[in-house]
């Protein structure tokens, strides 16, 4: 993997950069649509170059249940099993592995967990969840961390992060594909002195990109920039920044003018499921009665597949008749609306007018949406 | 709409057409996939393009539920509804009126029935029928029948018969819009002599077109051949004949060699939805473990995008994983597999070697293959 910084804004951290990967560069910031399990729900690989994506998320956990990495990589790598030939990152299985509660136990050596699916018994630490994540094959992937739930004490996260630091560096030695490219995630939850503690570690371990995890998890968006705010300038400037699991357009601008390089999140596809979408005027709920005759596109200022085709009420329709087209086609335009921000986004940096741009965006948008 | 017999086959009443309707022209005979909800389920009206997909089925009693015909009819009709612009055919409500069972009555008028989506009462007669169908906009319209179900008394029968070629009398004269063919369908049961009152009632309405319901419903299909062999001269020869539900393949060659130009079915997509595909060597259940490892494709001897592109394994994981993207893949697959097979079958008819191509055919895909 190549990264390259080619053009830092003026008045905030914002940057312009290029990822290479064996398939394929990626412009930055980037929002990577999420394939949990070897498909991003509802769309074909082709239907995803369409509308732009140059690199999508695998979730290590779930195909290691499902359908299991040795088939995988049979397979031929998780690109070539599921007909993808853009990049791949894949997350370390720390995220879901900590989700599940009661069903897993934590120590020293790795993580004992229940399967959602089945309720088998399994374990996965740091050298096991490389060796899946090689198995897979994807171009970028992560260190075994645990994700600290919000809110934690701090000396709960205190000897978390000092393990996934531990975590970090039996990764560093695991990994053995050179073809894949790994990086370091860092931790501390709201406690500035222990995201501090874990940049530090991470960042002596020389990784070749940094995550920035355990944020937005239920924690309000203020601190979560606040943290933002003091741990990037402590990550290398030439080294990519990726905060996982950050989606929503504001939370996006935030973290682009705070120097984050990647985003993925599993919200435009999820509301998309939902019968929401996301419009210029802000988020529409297609499946109200309002829009049984509006024969209008979900958002006219789109010029998506979707939105050149279709009808709300036509939408609101499939949808409400539980037909799997109505939320391909909310998927497609959703995924489409954030692949397209993201394009405006780069331009107004490369323009240097990105505070403009989001000023502009957000009153048409609406300042307090939620999601 | 025209129609036109090109050719004759020798040895059976097979025969090759043309019918043309405001929407293009089809080869016949012609599968025509279902799309109930003005939708053929999890595809675009693209993907129907690319695997050939001519005429598509609506059905009149959902789309009168939801959306409702009058939401239809502002959005400029079924085809832009959906932005389908091939052709269509909707089915007079009268089938799925008759499913009901204990939910409907009928009387000379028509039928008052409970929706299957929220109990609410409504009715439907044959100038229902056609308004509904007048608003829908489809090319093809079939007339208000009782769809009489498997067994049934030949009083039974004889009653229901007799008030369908009345019912068809009065749409006929309900009928309005001449953008629009109405075909006229033929009923009786397995009884011999009510099919061919039926059919000489309908013949002497002149109708532009004409169905054969009331078969597929549970009879043994040597019965429903036989009704074929007797029913179909009865019809004019330079008129289309639809055999109404009809689509697993040996039932498709059988209705072609009795003289049918138009099939429909669910069968294809319904399956697609289980996890079961059709190949040349017969059905194949992909979901099953034996193919958790197969990178084969679907169908070795298949050139759709389907089996160009995805192995067994990984649409076995999709449709286990209950991705939607698997039963997309089924459904493309079997749908092409149909309509491949009718092209297959229009060259036959054309060289003069149906027959053999109908033996040969079934020595690959199995002579007992059941759906």
């Amino acid at each position: 993997m190549r990264f390259e910084v080619l053009k830092k804004a003026e008045n905030s951290r914002a940057r312009l950069g290029l990822l290479q990967t064996p398939h394929g560069t990626i412009e930055t910031p980037v929002f990577m649509p999420v394939g949990t399990q070897a498909t991003v729900k509802t769309m074909t690989p082709e239907e995803l170059e369409q509308i732009g994506a140059k690199i999508i998320l695998g979730n290590t956990y779930h195909l290691y249940l499902r359908p299991g990495h040795k088939v995988v990589e049979e397979a031929g790598g998780l690109h070539k099993f599921m007909n993808w030939n853009r990049s791949i990152l894949t997350d370390s299985g720390g995220y879901q592995v900590f989700s599940l509660g009661e069903l897993r136990e934590i120590r020293e050596e790795g993580v004992t967990f229940r399967s959602h699916i089945d309720g088998s018994l399994h374990f996965i630490g740091p050298e096991t969840s490389i060796e899946i994540q090689n198995a897979l094959g994807a171009d970028i992937i992560m260190s075994f961390d645990e994700c600290i739930p919000y809110p934690a004490t701090y000396d709960y996260v205190k000897n978390s992060v000092q393990r996934t630091s531990r975590w970090a560096e039996r990764c560093k030695k695991a990994h053995v594909n050179p073809k894949q490219t790994l990086f370091g995630i860092v931790q501390g939850g709201l406690y500035k002195d222990l995201r501090e503690e874990s940049a530090k570690d991470l960042v002596s371990l020389d990784f070749e990109g940094y995550s920035i995890g355990g944020l937005s998890v239920g924690e309000p968006k203020e601190n979560m920039y606040e943290v933002l705010d003091y741990t990037v300038p402590l990550l290398p400037e030439e080294k990519p920044r990726y905060l996982m699991g950050v989606g929503s357009p504001d939370a996006i601008f935030e973290g682009v003018l705070r120097g984050i390089d990647m985003f993925d999140c599993v919200l435009p596809t999820r509301i998309a499921r939902n019968g929401t979408v996301f419009t210029r005027k802000g988020k529409l709920v297609v499946r109200n009665a309002v829009y049984a005759r509006d024969f209008s596109p979900l958002d006219h200022d789109c010029d998506c597949y979707v939105c050149r085709n279709y009808t709300r009420a036509y939408i609101r329709h499939l949808i409400n008749a539980k037909e799997v087209l109505g939320i391909r086609l909310t998927t497609i335009h959703n995924l489409y609306f954030l692949l397209n921000l993201m394009k405006d986004i780069r331009r107004a940096i490369e323009g240097g007018y990105l505070s403009e741009f989001k000023n502009e965006f957000f009153e048409s948008f609406g300042y307090k949406q939620e999601f």
